[in-house]
């Protein structure tokens, strides 16, 4: 089934020779071709710095997608119908003039315009500024950038002025690549189609939420890029405060892109300040020591090549997370995201409340609170965890926990599952804004972030140590223990 | 793990050589002797009136165990231990000399007795009176007995107050083998042990249930017995009724059977009475006429052997069942049973209400309510209908219908589902009559099902003929299009 509402588009790609575009928007361009959703008469525009010609471009891309599409899904022919649409543009985006050559390429062709910045940030507010005065974007024109916007509240006011200068919000689709994770996106359906879910979302069916991002791998080569940020900024303020939002939002009125983003905010706004006093209970900062992953030894952070040894940078924080309002009033969302972890693993779990009154026997009472599973990784999917009779002979009424297993992997075989940035790009060709995040969910994200981190500045406690292989300092398996509560481990 | 709670039993069967013990008695007494359930010294009378020696029928029950229990189950060796506990007494139930012989297998030994009157039900007072005159049973005696208890109100107070003479309500075991269903027995871990629908289970949140229990079969050579009872008699007075108090019973403070039973006696007394007028809206009585089942034709019930052409007994029957309580209060409980339908299937469907407000596509809006389905037959198992996203790509955010899906069988292929016999007599060697009928809910039921009985006669309609391999009458279907819902079937 072809969504047949696709129309012709036109793709200026700058950063086109740069990693994301190689690795993963490439690819996913490819995919949206092999899936017969590139409209006839579509076009890219790889723009980037390096001398190069159009076919020697094409032949770098083709040998990429070899390496980075999955052999079962990758089709010579598709490729190369596919690499036909790609023109290269060698350009400096800082030069003013050259941005005439863009207008040549338009030409006559009114294909709908979308811009994708797959740059430095830094670039933004160049690359719009020459744009406009070169007349080769207008209203219409669906600008497309990648985090992060800034490192802090201040920087991403910046960037969000330079490009709300040129573009209206409307105009502007800020990549979150979660958001187009099929999950998070099932998030949204499982919460608001189902009652069963609906109507028990709340603090009086809810005791609490995980929120985990693991990761096994460490640093790998971007220590100095790493090191001005940390794990706070590099993927709490974007990804897990995301997922959080979705988890949290009051039900939108409607699905449009601003509902939900309204909605989204106003969980943002809601977040409970992180006053000094609370860090003790509510943060833990963590940064990872030599250790083994799946049994091989792996250096510490601040032996990796490049490393600052004095640097302070967090490599993993847990964070007691509380919302101030009527619906999670009382209802922790724990939080933790860490490189060097024992896997790479990304979950999400409600834990509903049990039961007010507990009947069966009292050494199996610990199973009495249903949980709701939502992996994001390893394969997609969730799994409602009920009671049920163990049905032995011999048992009586005892419980067992049998796992109502949705995983989409397996369910539903027939289609694969898209991967986010396929789903983002046609999005954005659809010109569908909810699957990205508005300049206020930037900046209010950075607020809450902004005074955990001036916390740790002003006390200037060193991160703690963990060591690869680990989840963490033994400081975030405290913080949640302190409240009679453990991180969900799977069975 | 075998259960070491389990004490010697002497267990009399009275009417061992009848259909009942060689096809579910004595093939569950295997099953309890294979698990090694049965204590060492546990030892079994089989009584029936025919001549003959324990050595003839314990070969008899050998080769009837061949054809009973399943080849991959059965085990030569264990059979002929089994066996051995099995002693033969040939009585005449009426003669209360003979009873003295019961007395001497008994002798010295102080066993548990438990005796199961597997005979027509008027034998019952007679059995009971000659065991007590003849001091073969004492106050610690359990006694099981089959149903039918009566073919109305008043023929069951008589054989409840014949039992009642002898025996105390605690000594009492009335069989309803669907109560030793292991999918039954886990609509109590299911309900209680979850919050997830213990705080959703009423009138709040769901919006009606269906319990249909479907034969494929007709009447099977038992034509002149089952015209004198019908299906409302035969099939809902007990099985239907219990299944609706264990879905609607209010929460039991804990496991007692007491507890429980106390419970879904307000249910039974908190049915509403159908009068006659309510009769066209909330019952259909109908009898099947010839057909084809799977492909081959049947006789219609008034062709069966044995029919009386001018019968109106009811083989179908459908009702719109209400509950004049807090928690059930506008939720139709909708009933369906039935002989001659196209499979043989049982299943409790639970639809919850959909949420207040829906926000995704229109067209896909019957799909917008949760439904918990157990089954009973085949595949004992449950599944919860949940929406998720549809993932392809070209989708946006179209619901798909994803089932969570927990069937017994392969779920837990550890364990084998015991037969509802095995179940039952395990309970009973323990002494827990929780899986029981108390005679207080014999009677309610009647109350109720005896009144529809009564309008039936009032108003001399005959029953709505159907043809065999159809779902009923279509009047049954009509009866629910009423209210806008129609009878679940599985996609």
């Amino acid at each position: 089934m072809v969504n047949q509402t696709n129309t012709r588009c036109d793709l200026m790609l700058f950063g086109a020779l740069g990693d994301l575009a190689q690795r993963k928007l490439f690819p996913a361009l490819y995919q949206l071709e092999r899936a017969n959703l590139l409209a006839d008469g579509s076009r890219i525009l790889a723009i980037a710095r390096s001398e190069a010609g159009t076919d020697e471009v094409r032949n770098k891309l083709l040998e990429k997608l070899r390496q980075h599409v999955k052999p079962a899904e990758f089709d010579e022919n598709i490729a190369n119908d596919f690499l036909q649409r790609v023109d290269y543009l060698c350009l400096d985006f800082a030069d003013q003039e050259g941005y005439q050559v863009l207008n040549e390429w338009r030409d006559a062709v009114n294909n709908e315009l979308i811009v994708y910045m797959a740059t430095p940030p830094s670039m933004y507010g160049v690359i719009a500024r020459n744009m406009k005065s070169s007349q080769c974007c207008n209203e219409h024109t669906r600008v497309v950038v990648e985090k992060p916007i800034g490192h802090d509240l201040e920087s991403s006011k910046v960037i969000n002025d330079e490009l709300g200068e040129v573009y209206n919000e409307n105009q502007l689709f800020r990549i979150d690549h979660y958001l187009g994770k099929e999950t998070v996106q099932n998030l949204i359906a499982l919460r608001f189609a189902n009652n069963l879910f609906a109507s028990q979302w709340d603090q009086n069916h809810i005791s609490h939420v995980e929120i985990s991002v693991a990761e096994s791998v460490g640093i790998e080569g971007r220590w100095g890029y790493f090191d001005k940020a940390g794990q706070i900024r590099d993927m709490v303020q974007n990804h897990l405060l995301q997922l959080l939002c979705l988890i949290a939002m009051d039900p939108p009125a409607d699905l449009s892109a601003d509902s939900i983003r309204d909605e989204k905010v106003k969980v943002l706004k809601a977040l409970k300040r992180i006053t000094p006093n609370m860090m003790e209970t509510h943060v833990v900062r963590g940064q990872y020591t030599a250790g083994t992953i799946m049994g091989k030894p792996v250096p510490g952070y601040l032996e990796e090549d490049g490393a600052n040894r004095g640097s302070e940078t967090e490599t993993f924080v847990a964070l007691k997370v509380e919302i101030d309002n009527w619906r999670w009033s009382g209802v922790p969302f724990y939080l933790r995201t860490g490189k060097r972890l024992p896997e790479k693993m990304s979950q999400i779990i409600i834990h509903f409340k049990p039961a007010p009154h507990y009947i069966f026997d009292s050494d199996q009472k610990h199973l009495a609170n249903n949980k709701l599973i939502i992996r994001l990784q390893p394969d997609e999917g969730m799994a409602l965890k009920i009671l049920t009779k163990d049905q032995g002979l011999d048992k009586g009424m005892r419980l067992r926990q049998g796992p109502l297993e949705l995983t989409f992997s397996e369910t539903f075989e027939s289609d694969r599952i898209p991967d986010a940035y396929e789903r983002l790009l046609w999005e954005v060709m659809k010109g569908n804004q909810y699957l990205f995040v508005r300049r206020d969910e930037v900046e209010y994200a950075w607020r809450w972030v902004d005074q955990v981190i001036q916390n740790w500045h002003d006390s200037d406690e060193p991160p703690k140590r963990y060591a690869s292989g680990t989840w963490g300092p033994v400081a975030s398996i405290a913080m949640i223990t302190r409240d009679g509560r453990s991180w969900y481990e799977d069975a």
